[in-house]
């Protein structure tokens, strides 16, 4: 590891952060090129299909690449998918080293990158950032390794932990600063999905606000096929986004309805308590989501939670008491406290007059 | 203002903090004496009718007292209370110069003491540290000026905002570290109150561990008349902390059953929510209460944010997600969430694998 590695690899690890939330079902990845001291390149991954970001850095340097360092963000790919191998580019431009900030996290290809270009007489070195490396990966990293998608369930409660007044008012619980905080988050996610009755008391748009390019997915769980079409999920113009989870009991008009709107609808098992979740994000892996985002209510977050089918917790809570008749947060059924889910906090922190907790269960 | 004011200031405020819960019904007070730049004498109040702080100071200090600077937390007694007037042994001593935190904030003795010493030609400075000296008596203003004592109303609640799983246990929500900063609390409180449920529920003690020669007043209140006298309230060896508020129509058996305990039996006005509240501030304010702590459960909390009796909240947050069918921490009645009660967060905080947040009523 040389002096500066770090600092290039911090500036490739910026770059790739602006492609979080565009690249599904590729990873966001940046990449520098850097000789004698100066950038002669740089690129990041924009969209699945188009020029991965090394590429885009190699491109944009042309001959002098020729002796550079590259630096990646994620271990450089060696297989022809939508685009030829980056490895290849790579070999091609003369550049003589190569700083990787992870390797790559689907197990067929761990490695191979690093092998081919070692094999070729480059310099590689691994590891550089590693962990703010691999938080760029973490979604397409589960999603890779378990065909599922890496799942927040984020949350905005009152102080007593309640969703809504009710009357299933929750407008607003939390201040502006946690609802713009919000709309970060949407811009990370691939998909964005609710319970039915979410859907119904909020009539929520599910879209990030500025968008900013983000085009995610709009999950609506509605295992009865009875959610009204007047809903703006699916007269907003962005329909084409909103995908309807069913069962397999549904009325076929009501089927073609949500179809005709342009929404799509999935089918999957019932079960007791609604849906079959593990089945929902298989079949929403299988769409290339990576990173799900799951903005209640207390009956799905309850179900996702008791699954245990939830990576972190975004929790928002806003300076309010709504008390005992408000609606839950966590529809969990009877559970004694000694076997009450645990969580572990990560962080905690001041948004605006609410506070964010971030956590992941125990 | 000279330049070392403030930190002799702190000095005095340190040593006043030692007398917090320890003083009722007096504020804690600190004193330090200064001359030419060394501590000759200190002191602080230890409890009511033993020597105020500057007196102490001033005997440590002998006949070093003379021309010295005194730094006092608050200002200067005036009357014959238990004690001499302290204007009155400062104007003795010889001091020269006296540096006060902040007035007396008993509006009949305000700017007094300050007045006497002046008019006396000793130099006077007022306001040195005053945020920290005010919070120091933060509890004695608000008893001295109404009468009743300075609320802090203390919850340990799951994630979402339950104090019990739907047995009642609550044994612990809360981690170590949290449970530890419990008692911190409870020993600057001069009584620590609970609701019946919760008595019953946890059967606590009330006490704060270690004592450190705390002996807060331990307050039930019981409308009905029905606490079991087997409670650790009655039975541990300092029942004659014990105050049980209830009301005119209780069994005039169990009073006697209560009182032969060595606990106290005070009666207020039953209200269709339980006991009136003003009223049990009002009798508390009377028996020298001047920091009220209370504990829970739900109902008494609920009843106390309802009234607007609540001066501060200390909320600890717990890892554990407890569900809908567990105990609230707020029961509040039916309320829309544009008229819920609001909350102002003064501080977020990690305790150990918890949260603790501090906040008042808006």
């Amino acid at each position: 590891m040389r002096e500066k590695d770090g600092h290039w690899m911090q500036r490739a690890i910026q770059l790739a952060r602006q492609g979080i939330g565009l690249t599904r079902p590729n990873p966001p990845v940046g990449a520098v090129l850097v000789k004698s001291g100066r950038i002669v390149g740089q690129g990041w991954h924009r969209q699945a299909g188009t020029a991965h970001a090394e590429v885009k850095a190699i491109q944009a340097a042309g001959s002098k690449a020729k002796g550079a360092t590259l630096y990646v963000t994620l271990e450089p790919c060696s297989t022809f998918g939508k685009t030829p191998p980056c490895t290849e580019a790579i070999l091609q431009s003369g550049i003589r080293r190569v700083v990787i900030g992870c390797l790559d996290p689907n197990p067929v290809h761990h490695g191979r990158g690093v092998r081919i270009l070692r094999s070729s007489g480059i310099e590689v070195t691994v590891g550089v950032q590693r962990e703010d490396s691999l938080r760029l990966v973490e979604a397409f990293s589960k999603w890779v390794r378990t065909g599922r998608p890496w799942v927040t369930l984020k949350m905005a409660l009152s102080i007593d932990g309640r969703v809504a007044d009710a009357s299933g008012n929750s407008r607003w619980i939390t201040g502006k600063e946690a609802r713009r905080s919000v709309h970060d988050l949407r811009r990370t996610a691939d998909a964005i999905m609710v319970g039915k009755r979410t859907a119904l008391l909020d009539d929520p748009t599910l879209l990030p606000r500025p968008a900013l390019g983000r085009k995610p997915l709009r999950i609506v769980l509605d295992s009865h096929g009875s959610l009204p079409l007047r809903l703006r999920l699916f007269t907003d113009g962005h329909s084409e986004q909103t995908v309807v989870f069913t069962s397999w009991r549904v009325r076929r008009g009501w089927v073609e309805r949500v179809r005709a709107t342009g929404a799509s609808i999935v089918r999957v098992r019932r079960r007791v308590r609604g849906l079959d979740l593990n089945q929902v994000l298989l079949r929403l892996g299988e769409m290339g989501v990576m990173h799900l985002l799951c903005e209640g209510g207390g009956q799905l977050a309850g179900n996702l939670v008791r699954a245990r089918l939830v990576d972190r917790l975004v929790l928002y809570f806003g300076p309010r008491l709504l008390g005992e008749c408000s609606l839950p947060g966590f529809v969990l059924g009877r559970i004694v406290l000694a076997r009450a889910p645990r969580l572990f906090i990560e962080s905690v922190s001041r948004a605006g007059d609410s506070i964010q907790v971030t956590a992941h269960l125990q």
